[in-house]
């Protein structure tokens, strides 16, 4: 194994910092090598029993994007009803999605009923497929990030409607909508901790049993 | 944003290459030190409306342990029960745990109904509160890899007994088991594939719409 250094650390720790769920992008194309480099990362992700549940969706077309937006746009209207007063007024200031500039859009999905791995690790907690395809993507955005490239995860989405708006197979799970591109700007601080939403925890608890 | 080079990117590479899902690990102690930075990156994760919503509890005490070894075996040979003829014999000559060995094992919950946030982001895929949950574990797992350490994720476990051994709250899902440690050997290819069990895919097959 490479003896990783303590620079390498210390960049990965940056790296770690850096990571935003960005919502603001330049509308320039990605060239598609860095592309390849970042989706070739989905396969060296851990899953359970190897089973590489990901599936990829790539979001293209008019139709396939207005719908995404559409979607999002209902949803988003529907979860500013859960709030009132001032916090209504500053979740209706947040732009939570960048789906209308990032020049590369994925929907990303669980194949629940993949035969790969056959079943193994996975018998007891099913969940666990779904949670190998959310370390796929954490991979993936860590290395769109090393790229100088920003991913927003959309989740404000009605992911019934997106599977039916997408056609695709019926045991596939939505786990996240990926914007992806040029973030218009960088930063260390999450934008709900800019905007005055929530505050970052400095250390983590932990029990003991 | 520190202008990431290409030699950083290459050597994130390996790290993700090297990542592997340890079960085989050295009793010795890891230093308190590595541990904490591990751990420091939890906090960095990205979280569904900047929730946080990670629970960590370090098992340390003789009966948690005996708890979970116990928990492990039962859900183990339950799922043996899932195949026959050569697979039943290769899946029962597998090492599917480092539970006996690991001189650090936590036990990661998810806050299902933790009020930081105030739900943004997920009010129609609460899942995504789980999901936030693995994407710290996967940073953490990079992490400890960075320090020469391996994680092992078990996932062969009746949640619910485990909740109860635990005496955690109820609103608490367990997301992950994790064995951390020293590992015995380290490796490029996952053990799956060199028990002959599953392949890795060499690439990563996208559906456009």
């Amino acid at each position: 194994m490479p003896d990783f250094s303590d620079q390498f650390r210390q960049e990965f720790n940056q790296l770690l910092r850096w990571r935003r769920d960005v919502r603001s992008f330049r509308k320039d194309p990605i060239e598609g090598a860095i592309l390849e480099r970042c989706f070739a990362t989905f396969n060296l992700a851990p899953s359970v029993g190897l089973s590489e549940p990901w599936r990829v969706v790539s979001i293209t077309s008019k139709t396939a994007r207005n719908n995404a937006v559409a979607n999002f746009e209902a949803e988003n209207t529907d979860a500013l009803k859960g709030y009132s007063g001032e916090k209504a007024k500053l979740y209706s200031s947040l732009k939570l999605s960048g789906m209308n500039d990032a020049p590369v859009q994925l929907a990303v999905y669980c194949d629940d009923k993949t035969g790969k791995g056959q079943g193994l690790g996975a018998s007891s907690m099913p969940e666990t497929k779904r949670y190998s395809v959310v370390a796929a993507i954490t991979q993936f955005w860590l290395t769109a990030r090393a790229e100088g490239l920003g991913v927003g995860w959309v989740s404000i989405l009605d992911p019934v409607r997106m599977s039916r708006d997408l056609n695709v197979p019926k045991d596939w799970a939505l786990i996240a909508y990926l914007c992806v591109g040029w973030p218009e700007e960088n930063k260390t601080v999450p934008t709900l901790e800019q905007a005055g939403w929530e505050k970052r925890s400095k250390t983590l608890e932990r029990l003991e049993r």
